[in-house]
């Protein structure tokens, strides 16, 4: 066997949350071929990690970002959405190229992975440079592409660029060792139209793959909604087929009971962003209903430009806390349900069904967690300690697909100095 | 001259907010005695820190917190009040003894230095062994003791101990060079009755000091305020004389106009604690309001068992986003302004008038953040960074009364190992 991590708690997430305590996990490739209270004699292994005073969790999955708005990181703030938006995001954008792009992501995944990310779901701009940072880092990814380019010579004209999306797909989907998945990417239905959403959809349905859309985000849009379509953003996704194939749909923080029943009979994934949904001041998601009736809810940052950073751990907090808060019932989101958001059904909603679990026969997707700091004793419920008391920086391993990505913090095959320098100068660039 | 920190981004957080870029910051004795972007020729320095890709804030202050709960963390989670006090809380409270109040505060002040905080109120009892630990470690503190003993064999009685809180205060008040500030502790008003309110009252009139109190912290406290009094825990505070002095008042989540006004005219201080009203489904209390009138309003962590951490950081962020999602409105709370709650509001709310900004004369008391970390790139604003991105383990050095006490996040006097120990032995002990 290949690698070998003994005298570890492991928060298994597995069908039965099983946790154990003082536990072996052994990994053969790329996947998981032992979890176990007791280590089986007899069995060689190339090398070996002492697990002592850590706790192992599947990794965890952000089910929404625009990584290369780490850019744009602490740059605007505090001002009202339209200010935010078009005065100081959309200007820099259109500075944006390969190069600004390619470093922005590489810095975004440098943080992620040194918190604990082992998949993210991305959307942007110049996503061959997205493709190539994932590839080169070891993380994995579902990307996306629009099939549709909206602007030409600054008027909004919503062009046909759907070989693009056939190409990147046939370029880019299971590549990487099957580190990458390409959905279709729709921005939203308010900058789609009837006529882009269904042949969107009808794209995906060729391709047998998904769409990743913003859906829901503000009040704004269920108005905009009602005027452009006669209906909500989910009754037109339901009757332009977008609803038809697995859909990664982010923020749905507006969303009727029969929005919430179509979502949920369409098997759709949620992405539920509560950082920049409240920074935004775009209000607070039905969360604990859609759990209640059964629909997939991951976790996501969205774009360090409304949040500041790409923290899974200050997600799974906040997911935590705001919903106890805001109904006052301290019941709602229990950290065991709050921390199966952050891994599990965020790998299912990213289309990675093999990955989420430390169980025999799942990739080898995995992040140790230091637990020797004052905020983490005394050792008592370890998925309470996750959600509610570790920091980021508490990550010490990160393993994917068995591969030993960080180490003690430390890197084996990334310059994090070179990345934050590169990205530290084009920001400079960009901004000024 | 004593201590020069040179090379170093200094967010002073003085009366103009001003932040100096590449500064120095010189102490003498207990004092900052230079704040320039400039260093005066000819001056010899004892020792000096270079301050490159480090941020200088003046220290956070906790302002509400029990922190010999640090041995109950992640004990009790994700069940309703009631369940988790009486059922939980309590009779673990009701098996304590000066050692384990020692030890869980010893973890708790680790913890809090690790994350930044120079100076922490601490509500809780065996008070004489919170002196002794923070007389030990280094830290400021604002700590009180209640002149009422609530029960006898078993039997609410409310028995007068008001010499023990002056012998309490003869002993403690200006302790440790300063350090300790002692206030006259009123558990609540729910707790108390007209009597022993008038008492306290009268008895910290008598000892020209302050108050911390619990305040409207769940709607529970609105019924029987109006039950028990005929008006609010806010009025009835007016009518016993209680907020004739300074008055530290924790939560402070159900507050009418007429309550605002009241605390407002009174000049009392209010600690918002965020986690703790979320997690325990208190509610969100009215902040902006609060801000908008003119009330010294401070940040604060409560105890470990409801948060489950003592992360000034996690509060700064949590206060600075959910009024925005609650009210919609991402103009709210803006960073500079929740930075201020967590660093000179709270430094006056607990009596330090001399601590939280670094400003020539005020007391050496600051905290270094290293900034080399892929999520604090690239370098744009520091004070968003400090809110929305920072994390507590990023906290570097801590300066408190010009004395070093922590540096390269290595205690010189503090051994941590031994705390993490002791507290987690005694945690086992109690909570089997």
């Amino acid at each position: 066997m290949d690698l070998l991590i003994k005298n570890i708690d492991i928060v298994t997430m597995d069908d039965c949350n099983k946790v154990i305590k003082n536990g072996y996990i052994g990994i053969k490739d790329d996947k998981i071929s032992l979890v176990s209270d007791s280590l089986p004699k007899g069995t060689q292994w190339k090398e070996q990690i002492d697990g002592k005073r850590k706790i192992a969790i599947p990794g965890l999955v952000n089910g929404h970002s625009h990584s290369a708005m780490t850019l744009m990181r602490n740059y605007a703030d505090d001002m009202a959405l339209e200010t935010w938006l078009f005065d100081n995001i959309f200007p820099v954008e259109a500075k944006l190229t390969e190069e600004f792009v390619y470093w922005g992501t590489m810095l975004g995944i440098v943080e992620m992975l040194k918190s604990g990310v082992i998949a993210f779901a991305d959307m942007y701009m110049f996503m061959e440079e997205v493709a190539r940072a994932v590839t080169e880092t070891g993380i994995k990814a579902n990307i996306c592409k629009s099939p549709v380019q909206f602007f030409e010579d600054g008027e909004l004209k919503r062009l046909d660029k759907s070989q693009g999306t056939i190409d990147y797909y046939n370029k880019y989907h299971n590549a990487a060792d099957g580190r990458i998945k390409v959905f279709v990417e729709i921005h939203s239905t308010y900058m789609f139209n009837e006529r882009t959403l269904a042949n969107a959809a009808a794209l995906a349905k060729q391709l047998n793959t998904g769409i990743h859309i913003h859906l829901l985000e503000t009040a704004a849009e269920v108005e905009s909604s009602n005027r452009d379509y006669g209906m909500t953003s989910v009754e037109i996704c339901k009757k332009t087929g977008v609803l038809d194939v697995p859909v990664l749909a982010a923020h749905c923080v507006h969303m009727t009971d029969s929005d919430l029943e179509i979502m949920k009979a369409a098997g759709a994934s949620i992405c539920h962003n509560p950082t920049s949904n409240l920074k935004l001041g775009s209000g607070i998601a039905r969360i604990p209903d859609m759990l209640d009736m059964g629909i997939n809810v991951c976790l996501g940052t969205d774009g360090a430009a409304s949040n500041n950073n790409l923290n899974m751990f200050e997600e799974m907090n906040l997911a935590a806390l705001i919903h106890k808060g805001a109904a006052m019932n301290p019941q709602l989101m229990k950290a065991k349900d709050v921390l199966k958001m952050g891994t599990c059904n965020g790998a299912k909603a990213l289309g990675f069904e093999d990955s989420g679990m430390i169980k025999e026969g799942m990739k080898g997707d995995l992040i140790l967690i230091d637990t020797d700091k004052p905020h983490l004793y005394p050792k008592t419920n370890p998925v309470s300690a996750i959600v509610y008391s570790a920091q980021a920086s508490d990550t010490d391993t990160v393993i994917i697909d068995g591969k030993i990505i960080m180490q003690d913090r430390k890197f084996k095959n990334i310059d994090e100095e070179k990345v934050m320098f590169e990205a530290d100068a084009l920001s400079r660039k960009l901004l000024t």
